[in-house]
């Protein structure tokens, strides 16, 4: 660690943001180049030619500096803690209010505005890797069985969640733009139940198997 | 109509482009600020100084005069029709079949390209207004009681769709990109279903109403 580095209690100390920025541009080339699993703070520290402590003093965890790099608005861990600590047969709804309550907060701003341009053409292989290995992880590890990895299970809960916050906030479609989070918690958090812990096979009744 | 505007069968006519691109105008112009309900073929015809028969024969019906100001890739009257000879209770997997089946389709990428667009800060407006008036509209008046208006209904379809899409095409999170079709219609075809005609406060059990 330089001595010119190391920050003040203010963070105004001439060299910080220079240093604080160093570690951003190596975090974010490392994160593209090896994904969010293979990148280590020692291999972001190194690349940016600072102590890794440095790193974690900046910015926390690896999960922390991630959330720095795509800006994101929302520290995911909120979320996932109260996912942690709900019941299996209650993780639908808990997981719709936690989501749609965050979107719903002064932070969901920010969020906003990172969708929109991911969607426009932005990287979007990063924030799907994080999703996968660090969000969709989390739930999945719970809701895994011998026969069911889970994986199918927690990408058609994230379809839900992604459509029901665009249609809330970005495409802006009323109802449910307006709606109460209750009334959203009570329509939505059935179906996140069901894709998570439920049967995902019910409509093919109608169909004979191909 | 004047005959310098007329097309031949060919349509290589001197003029014809011409023609065609100013009334494009003229109803992309109309729809943006009077909305698709309160745009009529008269009114574009007017604008774009030429006969109403004209606009006709260049874009059909209304509907797909503005199908073809925002670009769209696919006809939503191949879907609509689909769901128009549905019953009630095969719905939601019918919808589901026709969406993602088009969305996988070669229209798709098209598709894809336009929601980005929209997404990313075009004009969201003209396309919920397209989505409100025309598409769900339809669907809103087969399912509609005198009860329930069904508004919520078919826009809680249509985030559990718009999910299912951009999970499957833009965002290409796995296994929902390369699930087949009959799997996903098994999956996400009951939640449509049940936005449509099911219970809607099945989730609220658990929570006292405020």
């Amino acid at each position: 660690m330089t001595g010119d580095a190391r920050p003040s209690r203010s963070g105004r100390r001439p060299g910080t943001s220079g240093t604080r920025d160093a570690i951003l541009a190596a975090a974010r080339e490392r994160f593209a180049q090896t994904g969010f699993d293979k990148t280590s703070i020692r291999a972001v520290a190194a690349d940016a030619g600072v102590d890794p402590a440095l790193v974690h003093h900046y910015f926390g965890t690896k999960q922390q500096l991630f959330a720095a790099v795509v800006e994101l608005p929302i520290d995911p861990e909120i979320v996932l803690r109260q996912v942690d600590a709900t019941p299996l047969d209650r993780i639908g709804e808990t997981i719709v209010r936690a989501v749609v309550g965050l979107w719903d907060s002064p932070a969901g701003a920010g969020a906003v505005a990172l969708v929109r341009s991911l969607v426009a053409g932005g990287d979007v292989s990063l924030v799907r890797d994080f999703l996968l290995s660090v969000i969709l992880e989390r739930v999945r590890r719970r809701i895994a069985t011998d026969n069911d990895d889970g994986r199918l299970r927690v990408a058609l809960a994230a379809s839900q969640i992604v459509g029901v916050v665009i249609t809330r906030k970005i495409v802006q479609l009323q109802p449910v733009t307006d709606l109460p989070l209750d009334r959203v918690v009570a329509a939505v958090g059935p179906t996140v139940q069901r894709y998570l812990t439920g049967d995902l096979d019910a409509g093919s009744a109608h169909h004979p198997e191909p």
